[in-house]
């Protein structure tokens, strides 16, 4: 029987991650047991014919010579957030977890902490790329490390303002670590491996492609406690990384700009649509990933109790959770007449003040200890 | 027994507007019997010693010596957004209707419907100032008037926006007409008086102050459907003018700009506390104030019904409003567990949506007819 670490290789050398049924037949039977089925030639016939052809020897020795290692779950190593992913809503027809990660680089994926991802065009402005590298250099400095793609523009920006105040920071790729993409950016990405590392969910030759563009984005999203979007032209893949963060009910966040700016627009509709927050600086990242620190601005004021500082939003969420029992999102959505994705969104939230805990099925609930609480407000 | 108007006149000469309890009292008995007992001797002893110095005819004279007409209550110029003020929430210890306004401009008060407050710094950068122009072009072509105040920078631009179009304009003053301020802008202003007029609740020679600009305030923010914070610094008098805005449930909208900025500091926390709307030009403005209009920009893609087309905060006042009977501001904000102010707010959006109506005694309920629609989303 082929050990776990190698089955996961094989599978992801012989199709890509980003299929939620496989994520999730893989979660259950493990991934030796999917493997060998897969090997034994039964099964789907044409990821069987791939798994057929796949040299796992070669998969590995590639790994070794392209200097990186492949971390799987369980591994001290496995980044915890990218278990959200086993539950998160499916973006265009993708989700589900990695089979494994790619990593060359000094840091250890499972001691870095929630990153915060900071996403956006590559063709941003001169005030996007200043605004990014300023962002991602407080962050950086706060302990945070910084989680973007390989792209120029704002991603570039962002690695440039972590590695500045030597920060960490990491680059998600669409394609395998053997070439870092684009090739022109390899000086910029090779500082981001020393300074943190490279991450990939495919094999080392692997090219990337723009299906692999749209499943690397939702690792981007689960790597971090937050997405920032700095600058997006209307039309733009940072709104499919938006999109996962918020499957994850990971908070996102949107930097203003002039509204006379196309490289703004996107911010702008995620804020007026409610589905970002509006953010001007490290403060008002680092308010929405620590909420609770005494150190973040203000803005409301006077804030009397957890309870009262919460959105109208939040508060029909956790009013509408039962205190002795755990409900599903689409229950909660049900309960409140609200759409799917902003009780999720809500409910990360609620998470990260802790007011509510995902129980392992992946259902709600209020946190224990605090149902007393709860029945009294009520 | 003196005349309603000249009564209205004497009480603006003797006792400066924004006091509650007066205008309170004028609505209720009556300006000229007020009036009189002022002018009796009998009463408060400062306001009535400043009744009876009052030379009624001269106040008289130099409102005809400046070319300006007094309004008041009943007449059919009398702007109908300014009943709002009756039950606005105070600011800042200021409310209350005006006795009367000053008028100068072939403007019809009455008849030029409410229009768009843009309200913004005295040093609006060059950005600001082309924004403002531009928004107050835009929404005075489609028919909306602008209103703003007298000073330079962003209420400058955007007289010159409405004028660069033809346009209808006003300005609300914080001093009598006899003098417009700053005196510096008197060209610009006289173009205003031109394209449409300029208005104030104070007797021609009073000069401005600092508590007048306050009191002026509500008013530019009851002339207007809605307020548009262009630029203001973190300190400024555009947030007294949203306060007026948000106690009057009228949308407040706000335009976004560079982070580096501090003409956007004001804007951005506005957006960021969810007391303002983000907008980038025209189209977003026309959209708070015309929400029902199907030429509106359709941010939320699929709006199957008006029901789902609803914010959460709205929904929240929307179901907690009783389909029976009418309900107090404060009722409302104790069912929902939320402050005033954005109660006010969402009621004030509901009451555009044609969802929900306020009673003459400044209570709201579900709008006739509704109330089964409301009982069957139960």
């Amino acid at each position: 029987m082929t050990d776990e670490r190698m089955a996961r290789m094989g599978l992801a050398a012989s199709h890509d991650s980003g299929d939620a049924g496989l994520a999730k037949l893989v979660r259950e039977s493990g991934a030796a047991e999917v493997w060998e089925y897969l090997r034994s030639g039964r099964g789907q016939s044409g990821l069987a014919a791939r798994a057929a052809a796949v040299d796992l020897d070669r998969v590995a020795r590639r790994t070794a010579a392209v200097g990186a290692r492949f971390v799987i779950p369980g591994d001290d190593e496995w980044p915890p957030g990218v278990a959200d992913l086993a539950w998160g809503e499916p973006v265009g027809g993708f989700g589900g977890e990695p089979f494994g990660l790619w990593v060359i680089g000094p840091a250890d994926l499972g001691a870095l902490g929630a990153g915060i991802a900071m996403v956006g065009s590559r063709a941003g402005t001169a005030y996007g790329e200043h605004v990014a590298q300023d962002l991602a250099a407080g962050v950086a400095e706060q302990g945070y490390p910084v989680i973007s793609g390989g792209a120029y523009g704002i991603d570039s920006a962002a690695h440039r303002g972590a590695i500045a105040v030597s920060g960490r920071t990491v680059a998600v790729m669409a394609g395998g670590l053997a070439q870092l993409y684009p090739p022109g950016n390899e000086p910029l990405l090779k500082a981001v491996v020393e300074h943190g590392g490279v991450v990939s969910e495919f094999p080392p030759d692997t090219p990337p492609s723009r299906s692999r563009f749209l499943i690397r984005n939702r690792l981007i999203a689960a790597l971090a406690a937050a997405t920032v979007v700095v600058e997006a032209a209307v039309r733009s893949g940072a709104q499919n990384t938006v999109s996962w963060a918020l499957s994850l009910s990971r908070p996102v966040l949107a930097v203003p700009g002039p509204v006379t700016s196309a490289m703004s627009v996107t911010p702008h509709r995620l804020i007026r649509n409610g589905e970002a927050t509006l953010v001007t600086g490290v403060d008002d990242v680092l308010a929405a990933v620590r909420p609770l620190d005494p150190g973040i601005p203000d803005y409301n004021r006077a804030q009397p109790s957890l309870f009262d500082a919460l959105t109208p939003e939040q508060k029909v969420i956790q009013e509408a959770l039962p205190s002795r029992r755990s409900v599903s999102v689409d229950e909660l959505a049900a309960l409140t007449g609200q759409p799917v994705l902003p009780v999720m969104a809500a409910l990360g939230q609620l998470e990260r003040l802790g007011l509510v805990t995902r129980t392992p099925d992946g259902y709600w609930r209020v946190r224990p200890g605090l149902e007393r609480v709860k029945a009294d407000k009520r």
